[in-house]
């Protein structure tokens, strides 16, 4: 049993967390930190975890951490890299749900985050926990920067297609809608039901900073430039995140599904759909899996994907766990396999 | 044309009396005030109204309200209290949509609304603004308290029985629900999407100030007394109350049905379905009618009628502008007329 | 490792069922029959269950399904009647979610149904499967009819109460409210999302079969007569019951609290809330559990309880599980423990 | 008053196009057609529309609409072709809402609608309905091909940028996003409220006949060959349009916020949103508004455009009208100008 620690158990993805946690069999919860909820029982802010009654939320010590033999950080940017380095050296392994080891240059992460990066030497040796990308440095990671929600359903869907190469100055445009969740727990006028119900809007259309995350990993992938653009959108549901993909510059005589299904055929939560079925946000929800579909439609220069994820499993605590799994050696899909919930 | 002010015009009664207001061919809009958003276009707050680009929020300013014939406080309780009375010095008549008169008993008021009364002298002359009761009364009032949305669906539905009489100690009890549109425009986390969203509660089962309001109309209308339960639910969806109302004692020998026609049968915005029929929320989005049915299911000995309007609109601004159009001799029905909007 | 079979897996119930069961530890699916879908992946019509790729529906063959150890009918009203009485005979234990044997008098099923009963004799045979009011014969029974989901909600809040006796003719009122999933997915005009979201209506508010259900099971618990009304509503969400109930003439020495704590404190899917705590539909979607609270408003005649379950999981599919597992020995609450997905 | 009938008022466009009519000052309804509704009173199906109890659905008799001066179809697909060609004889002008004329090239239509056509002779005298495109030939028009509802938000989006000319082999992305209403009235399981909740979805991606339409448009307003690219998607609401529109190869040195202010500067129904504001649909919602904004996101290679409509109304019922008051001679904006409903 893995001794787990979760710091900042009360937003969304901490309640995600726990849900997964509570019933994977690898796991033993050790604390459960909040500052504003200690002492509260944590079935009574999220009444689904019934089951588990004798959780109770503590305050954020780094004493009891560092007993934990993985810690993740389901807290507001900013938080974990200030308590990182002291968990690091005690020996725990760390998963941030959060941004703060997301990107590897410092200047970039200051510029977006609007903070002074607290430990920014951790940055490199950080690994991006895109499973289906790092799986071997997970392995062995010490510190795994969970991608954020977005950047997963866009780089999974496009990895097949950067992975083969694409022609200098290729377009890669991600048209991204997601579910009011992705608005977190905190109260705001535009996540309120009467605004968001019965609503769609974009937000952010100039500047998210999903945008350098995902540019810093598709360059990654490929050698050539990838100019991107991403629009992210608010669609008037709780969870998902659909992910429209538009390339253009791809080859051809590339077949573009088999060439999806050779790259995610061993993959436990990748699926790709058979031609002409598309994806749909409700098959995912609650489950880890990442469904995409391609085409080429009208047999026109753009091919598109389409990539359906549910924000809060595999955009946040579902591959938190799924790393997890990798880093401690378990089965990868352990405590995972929950079907999603439809309707 | 009536030169009409409105203060606190930034919630959603402001914004539906603004809706409702522009299009009044009788009404010229002399002032909307926001303290909070001075200076800055309606239609830039509410774009829904930008055929109106001139509208602009000013300061609650008493001299400039002082120059309307009427104003609309469309504000948070306990507001128009401390205005009122000097405007009505000036010979402004009110309608107040929040709840500052509606109680005639101060004690009462006092409990309920946990603040002192400002002006507790107006309260015996302030007309409870229920059009289809006192209509008459309304006509010269100087200042209209108008109904809250819940009273004004239970009330409207339980009319007609108790004005044929009840026995002593009859029940009625209220199960409403409304929709998230009623818990104002103020961010908090009940009322965010994700919390609202697939979700259906009671809330403020053993306390909620529409039921002594509920409650001492209803014991003005009979002379009997009135045992009154009261349970407000939040439905996820953004507009509507749907009361359903059940009446025990009610006559055997009363015809139901015919009672409630001929007791609605001149009201403009009431509507009494034929026998079978049920009324439904969105048959009245964004209209101000109110839609009843009655009937004594399974020959039982209870009275189940069923009662809906849109909170905001006979629940709130729409039953306000009906009152100003009596109490300044229009057509009662002018600018109300507008079809509800299906689906 | 039970053998179980379903018939009627592609609706609602089937697909939570077999979401349920796929992850059951001591079950072994031997068949799901659909006549429509017989060769089709069962994968391929819900993929939320992608993980179940081996799943294909199959012809629902008699002579297979006697194979099981255990069959669930997940189809419509009037199938099971036809053949339970071959499987009960080659020693096939069922459990019916429809309505064919939940009504023990065969003229009042036969009025409410509107067709002949293909098996009169098996009804007074059958066990009416609320658990926690027939745990022990559901042990031994050979034929459990799955109680309808309103009744669930609705006997279960009102049971202490009724166990403690009423006096003669007090009334019983059961305003529910029910997500549209409940309407099945048969395409019909009311349950589309254009009419169904954004609104809130009644229906069948003059009849409706759950009503003599619940009447029977009422009237078993106590000896007095029983006044009961029932107002069933749908609610703009997909999965969810809320059931307000309305009691009178209940004993007001009676301490509410402790006797609903009492009667389930060892009911491993029943919560009785904490004083001033209220149910919510979101904090059991997907999961077992009922939840209530009872109390008594403004100290009046009226006792009021809110009971809420999730429609598909203790109103349909988890409660046959429920049941299974105990009719073959195993812990009540395995494959059930699985935390709702919230938010 | 312009004396009119409508062919088909039973489903979502008609009924939307009956609630703009019933209020407009300059025109008769002479006659409501429905084959399967036929002596209903319109408001028993159309409860909003309850202050027009005198209307009646008649069975569709040509007599009686050559008897109009305009009619409208609000019927299926392949429905107006068989009726057009005897009424306009008759001299009455008619716009068609369905897609009939919409496509100049009959093999072109006959493809995508897979039918023969009836009257492919008028199709190129049949005046493509967009008002802002092609006003004055709608002066004159006897016949108005009303344009879909993806087509209108599209084509008024990227209208300033193909007017300003793009160079060879641009590409147009369309991505775009519609409330579920746009599926009409015709029940089918994609579009229950349980598949249709919390679900989002594209469908028709390789093919969709909006495709055609948007492309045969776009080549007539600029003389270079365009590459489009068009995803409908789904998205959990009634009403709305969001078209996210991706464009290549503008000109850099375009000042692109004033091109669009300029293009639209005398439009009553297209408003361009100042430079960082983003539109939302639910500002639309129930009123004829087209809201656009546009950008260059990162300064990168592609210019975003946002662009949405009500699909019932700007979309079709109340372009339709719109279209009509400018045959007609009247202020186009008449009968137009209510408020949409916000929240």
């Amino acid at each position: 049993m893995i001794s787990v620690g979760i710091v900042g158990g009360t937003g969304y993805t901490g309640a995600e967390l726990l849900r997964i946690l509570v019933s994977h069999p690898g796991v033993s919860l050790h604390a459960v930190t909040s500052r504003s909820e200690a002492g509260r029982p944590v079935a009574d802010l999220y009444p689904n975890l019934a089951s588990r009654e004798d959780l109770v939320f503590v305050e954020p010590d780094p004493a009891g951490l560092k007993q934990c033999e993985c810690v993740f950080f389901a807290a507001p940017n900013g938080t974990a890299m200030h308590m990182v380095p002291e968990l690091m050296e005690a020996g725990v392994r760390v998963v941030d749900m959060a941004a703060d080891f997301r990107i590897k240059d410092v200047a970039t992460w200051e510029y977006w985050y609007k903070q002074t990066h607290a430990c920014p030497g951790l940055l490199q040796s950080a690994v991006y926990g895109l499973t289906e990308l790092n799986r071997e440095q997970i392995r062995t990671a010490r510190l795994v920067a969970n991608p954020g929600c977005y950047p997963t359903a866009v780089i999974l869907g496009v990895l097949p297609l950067l992975e083969q190469g694409l022609p200098e100055h290729a377009q890669v445009i991600a048209d991204a809608k997601s579910g009011v969740s992705g608005a977190g727990r905190s109260p705001n006028v535009p996540a309120l039901f009467s605004e968001a119900g019965e609503n769609f809007r974009a937000y952010n259309v100039s500047a998210h900073r999903h945008w350098p995350e995902i540019k810093q990993e598709l360059q990654g992938i490929t050698s050539t430039s990838v100019n991107l653009t991403f629009t992210p959108h608010l669609t008037p549901m709780v969870r998902g995140i659909f992910a429209t993909l538009y390339v253009s510059g791809v080859d051809r005589t590339l077949d573009l599904h088999s060439t999806y299904q050779q790259r995610f055929a061993r993959e436990n939560f990748v699926e790709v759909l058979g031609e002409g079925a598309l994806p749909e946000t409700k098959h995912v929800r609650g489950s880890n899996y990442c469904r995409l579909s391609v085409q080429r439609p009208y047999d026109g220069e753009i091919v598109v994907v389409l990539s359906v994820i549910d924000n809060l499993v595999k955009g946040a605590a579902g591959q938190a766990v799924q790393n997890m799994n990798i880093m401690f050696g378990l089965d990868e899909s352990l405590g995972l396999l929950q079907s999603g919930l439809f309707p």
